[in-house]
């Protein structure tokens, strides 16, 4: 747990998160940024900053967890497609230092934005989306 | 197994293949087009096209080595950053219809080239980098 970290401030619900699915070792929850409506990022709860410390077997954990979350996202937005994404250090564009999956949706036809051009969404609407995708969440 | 597909057939040795980590479930190898040098993919044996399709339990196990895999890419490589990406349907990019998970070396100021500008790399170099990856993976 790092004080600095947002992520760890999401798991310790010291900041606001419209999470989509929790147990003792992983979060998910709505990207504030989303790429497209339903972009969710999975993380360990414990503080790892990336692929190179996090033990093996709590990132295969994390990713079965990500394909159980993804085929919700899936049910939920109706997406074309799908792009899973975990980037390390910031040469590769890692953005918050605590490792994180992108689940996007993605749809035919459309350019994806660049991250950098993303706008923040609100609550309501975050809220909305993680209970469509909770809806379709097999337990 | 799959007649079409080139990952079916690199599994089953019908085509050749630089590789880094082979076990009974999983096959890691050099993709033929890197975005850099240790670009390396790591693929289930058995068919499936993407995180939709397979179980939980072996995305959990694919992840497990790509964790150990991207370890020794970084190593072998001294790569600033590893960008990890799964791509699930033609609107996410995806091409080959085996599901594929991208290691991809990144370095401080580089832009990344697309996809589609990349181009294929000789044999004998890749198993050369394959060689430096073998030497740093972990049992």
């Amino acid at each position: 747990m790092s004080n600095n970290c947002v992520f760890c401030r999401i798991v310790q619900k010291e900041l606001s998160s419209s999470n989509v699915y929790e147990d003792d070792k992983v979060l998910a929850f709505m990207d504030i940024r989303p790429v497209n409506e339903g972009h969710t990022l999975v993380i360990p709860k414990q503080h790892f900053e990336g692929i190179l410390d996090i033990p093996e077997e709590l990132n295969a954990y994390v990713n079965k967890i990500v394909k159980r979350v993804a085929v919700a996202v899936q049910k939920a937005t109706h997406a074309d497609g799908l792009s899973i994404i975990q980037q390390n250090g910031r040469a590769a564009n890692q953005d918050v230092f605590h490792l994180h999956v992108h689940i996007i949706p993605k749809f035919e036809g459309q350019n994806t934005p660049r991250f950098r051009d993303l706008s923040e969404v609100s609550r309501e609407q975050l809220d909305q989306t993680a209970s469509k995708i909770k809806s379709h969440l097999l337990p």
